[in-house]
């Protein structure tokens, strides 16, 4: 049953999202303290985002595999920021049954200890060089404060985890990963995003460096939508992972891992959704298209137009990148009225509504109607009616990404003083592009004042920090100045 | 780096599983206790078995979701009989970080209690029936003795769990799933199987009817490969799952529960595989053809020739079911003899060898070898080859699947008397159909005295029970007598 009342975004933003949420069924709280379930509706987006992205990670010579769920504690404390960052978040299984475990074990937080123990019992020449691997899992990382997709104490991901002979072959790696999700996130998701590297405060725990992928939200929030760390050889000396070079020589690996979750579906819903329900990019819809007939008149013969018209949209569909397997649905129930089936499939977010009545039929035409621009309501003559769905599903997939590009550009800003930055941070702005002197205090103070964080450092095409000499940090300081970006965040 | 000694199977037949298991890098050891790793030869065919069987389930109208890992300890005790089951083996969470959690959780041993639940809350009406939902997912179950694949403290499955409005579809539904499974096993797995109903001792927990299918192993043991339960309206009264009928009375749901998982990747090894490695059903192929360049003579010339080769055979599989994304690979590698190659690819299961050298390079044909048919090397022109390549496939799908029914058939025996069982049961006949009174002691009595089990009652084509009047059980007794498989299992 779906209830039809969802809060005005401008009203209670976070009020909006759970009514989209739970009223397009995308998900549900559980008796389990911060776990949500993933419905039919949000899980089919999760497929989609499955299926696509795999075979891109699979094109980079990575493999699938799969790694234990349980990871001993032990494992957790080799690298010390790592065990300082989990630890706290661990869920932490001591007994089976009524019997105690003699070495308590934590539900994985992330894999990197195990894998990377594995890793040294599996490598040992530069032959076994370069190491790719990747598992789409659950993981479980308690929260004090949770809200499905965004922040849950259980989520689903990927996470990628390799191994190179040299700093130059990680780092590329490392970088190459945070370019692949960025055109995903685009040219799949519609989601324009900021990347750049995470200042200290914000970097994964045990990472040299974490590239980070940052995507602004209706609200003027900054959500992060996935990272790629580079490690170095401190993870590889943690767990003795090293490799007999071609001059018989023993070196370190040098690593990274990559990662992005279901707060992705969360980031789709806060960047394109309207008051209406859900708005879908078309590449992530699990039903594409909605035939609705009007029911009066001949209603049999609506009914076989509306089947062929079905058909002719699925043979158009079958030879084209990303249509192949459309989803067409007529929805053939007399019990519901015509205006209730539009707004629920408004709320449901599919891309495109046709309607077909007595008129229509005497026209040979149908009303087409697309998600994002309800109010554009076209007549289309059957014959052009496959091309045009096809046509209007990829149109749809570039406006929405034109319109999130749009409302970016809108709320970034760049700007050069502290009087500034006070400011726009409290007239709406939502992103802050400042210059900034590195230091930790600096940071701290911004946040204090402001509620900005350093969402991430911006980087140039040889995945450099932008340096700016002469100019002045926010806090007053000269040295060692670098852009950021700033925003508050989720 | 694979080493290249197999125990032979006649010789110690759980030492040349493992050998399988390891050598063809199909799954590793871990730090933790009993739980493997799922190396990427392993879980390609994991892969495989998803994607198939995905579709067909979702074909009968399920659809996929995700339901948290973490159940409340409190939950599972809500149906007696399932917390008597599974207690004992579930791994428990008590702290999240140092806090002590209040409720303790379980990490999931299998999904009913919380699923069950949470469709409490969500069935209200008959609109709301069938719900048929499904999940792909991890479960956790401390054994004492485990083995990869076959028991495994964590393994991967799919869980379906669905609620009706009466006995009857109910019923309709758990033999539909074990039918369909059944056919995914011969069609894809190419195993031929007893299919039944379990006998009282062997049921699920909590269950009313266990559906089961077992398949006979190269060592005549049976090994269960999936499940498919009826669970009336037990959890149904336990969860106070019920609906409004079209009459306005409430009712009880009645429900199932049905799942296969990562053993069927065991079954697949021991019922195929010889002595040489791994032999794998082509449709579950990672790689399909490997095309091995003998270096002597023209080398580029070859080259050009293997990757044109490769080309045409893969347009030619374009069009066909199951080979649309045939892997060819072109072994190139100059530092390894020819011999150990063939050696390494017969142990990987890979179907199809090509061989190129001049002389094929000459006559314009090339060897066509097919893994289970080793000694059986085809010439074979270049004309023909992409058509040759594709039927050889199909032929050796079917082939195995000839081969393991022949095996199972002559390791299949009727008997009549408790003189003919013990003879049959020492004498290394695998399967036994016999008599059987239905009586818990009598089960209890033969298993001590032959270590044989009953697999399942076999059931006639109304999923009925065949009932043997007039026959003596094998214990001497007359009353209420049907037919029961036996056979030592895993």
């Amino acid at each position: 049953m779906i209830k039809h009342k969802i809060t005005p975004q401008a009203e209670n933003f976070s009020q909006w999202y759970q009514d989209i949420v739970l009223q397009a069924q995308l998900a549900d709280y559980t008796p389990v303290k911060g776990c949500m379930v993933i419905l039919p509706n949000g899980y089919a987006i999760w497929e989609k985002i499955q299926k696509e992205l795999d075979q891109r990670i699979k094109a980079t010579g990575v493999q699938n595999a799969y790694f234990p769920t349980l990871i001993p504690e032990s494992f957790l404390s080799k690298e010390a920021e790592h065990v300082k960052g989990f630890a706290p978040q661990c869920a932490i299984v001591t007994h089976v049954g009524n019997q105690v475990l003699e070495d308590k074990l934590v539900v994985r937080p992330t894999s990197e200890t195990l894998i990377h123990y594995l890793f040294s019992q599996w490598i040992h020449s530069y032959r076994d060089l370069p190491y790719l691997i990747n598992q789409w899992v659950n993981v479980v990382r308690w929260e004090m404060k949770t809200r499905p997709f965004l922040r849950s104490n259980e989520f689903l991901w990927q996470e990628g985890h390799t191994c190179h002979v040299d700093a130059n072959e990680a780092q590329y790696r490392a970088q190459m990963m945070l370019k692949l999700y960025q055109k995903f996130m685009q040219e799949i998701l519609a989601i324009p995003v900021f990347s750049g590297i995470k200042s200290e405060t914000e970097k994964f725990a045990g990472a040299i460096q974490t590239y980070t992928i940052e995507a602004l939200m209706q609200d003027k929030k900054a959500l992060q939508l996935g990272t790629s760390h580079y490690f170095g050889n401190r993870f590889a000396k943690a767990f003795k992972i090293q490799y007999l070079s071609q001059e018989n020589e023993l070196h370190w690996v040098y690593q990274t891992s990559w990662g992005v979750s279901t707060r992705m579906i969360g980031g789709v819903i806060m960047a394109h959704s309207d008051d209406r329900g859900l708005v879908l990019p078309p590449r992530l819809a699990f039903l594409h298209v909605v035939i609705v007939p009007i029911f009066s008149g001949n209603k049999e013969l609506i009914l076989k137009v509306a089947q062929n018209l079905k058909d002719c949209i699925q043979q158009e569909a079958k030879g084209v990148d990303f249509w192949r397997d459309i989803q067409i649905k007529i929805d053939q129930d007399e019990s519901k009225k015509t205006g209730w089936k539009f707004y629920q499939y408004e709320l449901l977010g599919v891309p495109i509504r046709i309607e077909i009545g007595p008129k229509e039929l005497e026209l040979q035409q149908v009303y087409v109607v697309r998600r994002d621009i309800l109010n554009q309501k076209k007549i289309v003559k059957w014959d052009n009616l496959a091309q045009k769905v096809l046509e209007e599903l990829e149109n749809m997939q570039h406006a929405l990404f034109e319109k999130a590009h749009a409302f970016k550009k809108a709320n970034t800003m760049e700007i050069h003083t502290w009087e500034e930055f006070k400011m726009h941070s409290k007239n709406g702005m939502g992103v802050l592009i400042a210059p900034w002197c590195q230091k930790k205090e600096c940071e701290a103070w911004i946040n204090e004042k402001t509620k900005f964080t350093i969402r991430c450092l911006p980087v140039d095409e040889e995945m450099q920090l932008i340096k700016k000499p002469g100019k002045k940090c926010l806090c007053g300081d000269q040295g060692k100045i670098i852009q950021a970006i700033f925003a508050r965040n989720y």
